[in-house]
Parts: structure tokens; sequence; C-alpha cells
């Protein structure tokens, strides 16, 4: 156990459109969440595979971005202040004496919860890693698989590899912060949103950007720490050059991984775990749910919209759960309104009662 | 049977939320849908009983008013083309040998389909009616309980009665439109949005409106039609006047009844229609659904959001229905776009696929 233990009322793994609508609505519960995803970013499929394209299926929206949609969320359920554990995967589930459940990620961290949530859409996001030796002695110590916080960066010298939109939006994002940016890409055609390739193109002609290709980081130098990666061009030379940098990122695209969450003794099926659709979304082990994407039953759809129901009826019985002697009675948000745990407070207008004076000096 | 019958892939009984949606994930699956509302209006209680206050959970809104919600809903069903049978209450249905269902209503509009989706809500809005002898001889004869096409009205004298924000709106509205109009009621004060309330003050100073206040209509007159209304001034002289007027419109308010869906055979429970939440939310009639805050199952929670998760769900099973032999493949809508029946295309822009050129001329 290194550090303190993150102690809430209900804690959801994974920070996906599903994840993040039920701390809305457990926040009308007064529960207090935390959400722990891999990710640096919450948002899930939406913000790490197709952030700038439309989806049309949300209800109420006739278009929305995927990336909008989860801003939306976020302002939505910041009136209940949820924490996250970001870039980091829960890895070990633990049921405790007093029937919390302790949770530890990847990093160490640990939670405690009487109800946990799983949100965990297709699995956690991994990285896609390159083939170079040694990768394990570098990760955390300059070589990175995702863009945590760009601060890391100012005034730093850091080589991109890859040719997605990722690769292309932090490009262009990180030269305005580091000292220089170099991008790597092994062939010369890029992939991705027109105006973010377009944008990278300005920024190598303005000399912003140091673009390679096409060409491969072969390996990666440095004590302690990176220091410099060896770039082999990929033409007919196939010249070696090695560029000196603080930071190394590699954005060769994330894929979800169920990963160790198969293995808490939960009933799988289809990769998915199984769960009671006919009341509240629950597991076989009392006490954690799976709503979203992550869970299956009969008819499943893996549809945000229906992540956004189980995640409803999940919270009230995880309500339940936590306060099993109170009486939970509904009220809709527009007659009671939203009460943030920051004090702040949503409510309706109230209609006004109020005399309509006749026209004076009736002619009869 | 008067007229033609409708017929159309999907009928849906209730224009509120549930109903509007279920349009849009019956036309991802090219089925094309009717609906049938007892209002003149699409939206049921959104739009009856709070179109300007704002709901707080429908997930991607931090706030939203009820009318603005109905508004997108319509935005997004429109590339599917539904068609509407508004101000007409569904009154029987009646099985067929050929396996569809005929519902016809309270004005005799027959509908055909092989699937029934009940999506009406807490009921069929039914209008307070006031306390006058002889009501039904001049009901569609100059006496209407709601509004149903403003023009109706242009250049005639119509007599409002009502405090509410219904009696407000519309004397606003057709001030307008009408030659004369005259508001009546009871009590000095009105209650609704405080705008509403100060437009009408305004129209009355103005002489656009009459207000007759604290007041009631007592009798209607006329032979065939409305002709004129008996209005008694409730101050200490109890005095009558007699109003000249093609158009008498009571808004008392329309409350929702369940009404003779009750007793088509469905299974009942807490005034609500018990289905199978644990597949597709069919009732005990096979081919007849039940979606929204009809509906009742274990758990379930009358809110808009449940709503469109059932009618997604349920659209998947009447698609079964509707063609037993195809296999229906899911496809994302930012993946495989919305396709209208009015020809309509909507698709997310794909990514591009580019070059980005290296500067010329390295200095090495
Ligand atoms: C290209 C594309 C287009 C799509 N279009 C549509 C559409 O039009 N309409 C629609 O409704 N849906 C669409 N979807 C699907 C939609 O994105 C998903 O249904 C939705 O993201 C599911 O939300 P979720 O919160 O359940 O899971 P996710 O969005 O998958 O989020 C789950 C999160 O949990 C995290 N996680 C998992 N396990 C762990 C762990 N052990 N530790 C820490 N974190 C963990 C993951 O890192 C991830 O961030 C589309 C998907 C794709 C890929
Ligand atoms: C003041 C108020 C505030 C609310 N706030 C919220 C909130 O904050 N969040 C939330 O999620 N929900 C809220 N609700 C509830 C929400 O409005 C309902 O859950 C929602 O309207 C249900 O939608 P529906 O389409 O299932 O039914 P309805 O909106 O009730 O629509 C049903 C329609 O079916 C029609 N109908 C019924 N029977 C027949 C028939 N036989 N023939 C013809 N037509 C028929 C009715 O006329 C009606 O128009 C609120 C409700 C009220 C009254």
């Amino acid at each position: 156990m290194n550090g303190e233990v993150i102690e809430t009322d209900l804690l959801i793994i994974g920070a996906g459109p599903t994840g993040l609508f039920a701390v809305f609505e457990a926040g009308l519960l007064k529960l207090k969440c935390h959400l722990i995803d891999a990710l640096a970013q919450p948002g899930g499929q939406c913000s790490e595979l197709y952030p700038k394209k439309p989806i049309y299926d949300i209800p109420g929206f006739p278009e929305v971005l995927a990336g909008d949609l989860v801003d939306n969320l976020m302002k939505q359920i910041e009136p209940f202040q949820p924490g996250f554990t970001l870039g980091e995967r829960a890895e070990t589930i633990e049921k405790q004496e007093d029937d919390c459940f302790i949770v530890t990620t990847s990093k160490g961290t640990q939670h405690k919860a009487k109800v946990v949530a799983i949100a965990g859409g297709l699995g956690s996001f991994e990285p896609r890693k390159p083939a170079i030796d040694n990768l394990e002695k570098y990760e955390d110590r300059g070589l990175v698989y995702m863009v945590k916080n760009p601060e890391d960066y100012r005034d730093k010298k850091v080589v991109i590899a890859g040719g997605g939109d990722s690769a292309l939006d932090w490009t262009v994002f990180l030269a305005d912060v580091a000292s220089e940016v170099t991008l790597v890409h092994r062939r010369e055609e890029f992939r991705g949103a027109l105006d973010s390739v377009e944008k990278v193109q300005e920024l190598v002609e303005a000399d912003k950007v140091r673009l390679i290709t096409p060409a491969e980081v072969m390996e990666i130098k440095g004590d302690e720490k990176v220091d410099s990666v060896i770039v082999r061009h990929n033409d007919k030379a196939r010249r070696m050059e090695e560029i000196e940098c603080d930071a190394f990122i590699p954005l060769f695209g994330l894929s979800p991984k169920l990963g160790p969450i198969a293995d808490w003794g939960l009933e799988i099926e289809k990769n998915a775990i199984k769960v009671d659709n006919t009341l509240d979304y629950q597991t076989n082990i009392p006490g954690i749910y799976a709503i979203g994407d992550v869970n299956t039953y009969p008819g499943k759809l893996k549809l945000i919209l229906c992540g956004f129901h189980e995640a409803t009826l999940m919270c009230q019985s995880a309500y339940q759960r936590i306060f099993p002697d109170k009486r939970y009675v509904m009220k809709y948000t527009t007659v009671g309104g939203v009460s943030g745990f920051d004090g702040s407070q949503k409510i309706a207008e109230k209609a006004v009662v109020k005399k309509i004076s006749q026209k004076e000096a009736v002619d009869e």
C-alpha cells in the first residue's frame, strides 16, 4: 500500500460515457463517485477513437461530435465533483470484512467503496507498443504511450512516432509547448482529419516541427532515462540518425483489452460481463455492477444510450445497498432541481401568480 | 370505416419523447412509422405540461427546456418522415387474419400495422371541461378544448377561458390572428410563466385583447354552432353579458387518463402495462409493445432517458417480427450514417490519407 486509500460511495471503473453519466445519476442520490481509467482523459471510446466524428443516435441530438458529447457530460456532472484516477488500470479487487471493496491500480493506487460499477467498455485501452528492445527500462522515464499532462513537455525536446490522428494532434499541440518536436512516421502518408494533416504540413513548412518520413525509431538510448533515439531513414541508404530528446512518445493507437477484470471471478460471456438485466445490472458478485458496453444480457446493444439507462437503474440499486434503511423517493430534476456537492443549485423557475389588470373606463 | 386506412410498418400510440425517438430507431432499421396522439401537438407531457421548464437529467444536456428537447427530437426524426394522426384518441385495436392490427381513433381514423408500440405515457391527455350544459352539442362546432391549427381562427372572434399557461399563451398567439380575442378567468390572478403574464397585460393595455375577470362562461348559444357565450361577471352585481363569438376555447388544462387502452386485454398493473423487460418490452399480446412511462416492470423508473432505451430495444424486436427471415446487423450511426426516407444522407467525414512533405533542403 503506497499512499492513502481513496474512499468513495460508488467506485466506477471506466470513465467512458456510461461511467460519466453514472456520476450524475449517483449525484442525484447524493452518492459521491470516483472514476478510474487507463486512459489519460475521460470519454472512453468517444475520446480515444473518434472524438471528431459525429454521432447521430444520441436522443435529442440530431448530430453531436463524440468529443462534444463527452465535454457535455463532463459539464453535466461537474456539480457532483467526481474524483479521477487517470492513466492507471484497475488490476485487482478484494472484498474486505466490512463489506467494502478495495480496488488497486497498475500504479498501486488503492480505492475503497461499498459499491463498484464496472463501466469498462470494450476493456481498458492499452497502447500498441513499438518493436524496440528494452522498452520497459524507459517507460515513464521519458518514454510514454499517451500524453497525460502536456505541460510536462514545456521547453523539452520531444520525438513523436506515428501517422494517425493522435500523432498529428499531439504534434500540433506540443509544437507550441516543447522546445523541439520531431515527428517520425514510417510512411509519407498520414491518416487523419483533414485539418490536422494540413496543420502539421504548415508547422513543418514554418520550421516548427521536424518531419522525418519514411522512417522508424529503432532504438532508445540513455542511462537512467531517454536521452536520444536512433531513427532509421527508410530510403535506399537506410541512414541512421541519432536525435537527442527528453521524451519519446510512440502513438501507434490504443486498443481495448478486457484485461485483469476477466480474472475477478465475474461470469464472463463473449468477452463481456453477464449481468441481471431484469433488475439492476448487477453481476454474479453482489455489490459489483457492470454497465455499458462491458456487460452482456439477452438482446444487449452496445450503444451509448443504453449505457445511460443501465447506469440510471444501477444507481438506484447501489443506493439501496449503501443505505439499506433509507427509502429514496424519486423527484424529477425539473421539480426537485439539482443540488451539487459544490453548493451549486439548479432549479426551474416557478410559475408566477400575478394579477392582470383590466383596461380602465369601459365605455358602456 | 370512413376514409382510407393508414398503413405503416410500426404504429406508435403516443407522440411523447419515447414515441418520437422510436421513429428514429425504427428508421435506422428502415421501418416506417405513424404516430397517433390525442394532443394537437407532439411531445407528450413535455409539450403539454412543462414546455418552458428545464430538464437536467437528459444525458449530454446539462440543461434543456422540455419544449426544446421535443423540437430536437422532431428534427432528429425528420429524415424518417413519420406520419401523424393528431388530436385523436386511439380507441380500439383489432387483430386481423393477416396478423396485422387495426387501430381506430375517436374520430374513426383507421391505422393498420404489423406491430403496435404503445408509448402512451400516463395516458391520453383529456381536457378538463367546464360545467356548462349541452357541451357535446357544440364540440367541434366552435367549441374546442385545444388549438390544433391557429389559422382556423384567422379573422374570427374568439373567447378563451382559463388562467394558466395555455390560456395565456394562446391569448397572446391568437391576438395576432383572430379579429377579436376575449379572455375570461374566474380570478384576477393568473398562474404562468412571467413573460406570458406580462405579454397578456400589454395586449390588454393596447386594446388587442379584452380581459374579463373575475368572471365565468355560464352558457353557450347558437343553433348549429357557437354564436355567442354568456359570461357572468363575478362581482357584487353578478351582471350577465353576452359575447358574440365564432369560437369558444376553454383551456382548463388537460390531464392524462389511461383510457381505452386499459380495455385492450393487456395486463395492467398500477395503471400501467406490464411488459417483458428481460428482452424487448413486449406486452402479453405478441406484436404489441409498451415503452416509456406507460409500461411497468420491476425497478421501472418513469424517466425520459429510460423510454429512449426501451424504444431502441423494442425496435430490434419489432424488426424481427416484421422481417422474420432477415438478419439485421447493427452498424454505428457514426460508421453507417443515417439514410433518410426523404433521400437525405448524413455521414461522418472519412479520415483523409495524405502525404505531408518534408522541408526541402536539409542543411547537413
Ligand atoms: C468508430 C466508432 C463509432 C461509434 N459510433 C457509435 C454511435 O454512432 N452510436 C453509439 O451509440 N455508439 C457508437 N459507438 C460505440 C460507443 O462509443 C460505445 O458504446 C461507448 O463508448 C460505450 O461507452 P462505455 O462508457 O460503456 O465504454 P468505453 O467508452 O469503452 O469506456 C470504457 C473505459 O473504461 C476503461 N477501462 C476498462 N477497463 C479498465 C480497467 N481495468 N482499468 C481502468 N480503466 C479501464 C477504458 O480505458 C475506457 O476508457 C461507436 C464506437 C466506435 C469505435
Ligand atoms: C412537471 C414534470 C416534470 C418532469 N421532469 C422530468 C425530468 O426532469 N426528467 C425526466 O426524465 N422526466 C421528467 N418528467 C417525466 C417525463 O415528462 C416523462 O417521463 C415523459 O414525458 C414520458 O414520455 P412518454 O413519451 O413515455 O409519455 P408522454 O410524454 O406522457 O406522452 C404520451 C402521449 O401519448 C398520448 N396517448 C396516450 N394514450 C393515447 C391514446 N389512447 N390515443 C392517443 N394518444 C394517446 C398522450 O396524449 C401523450 O401525448 C416530468 C414530468 C412532469 C409532469
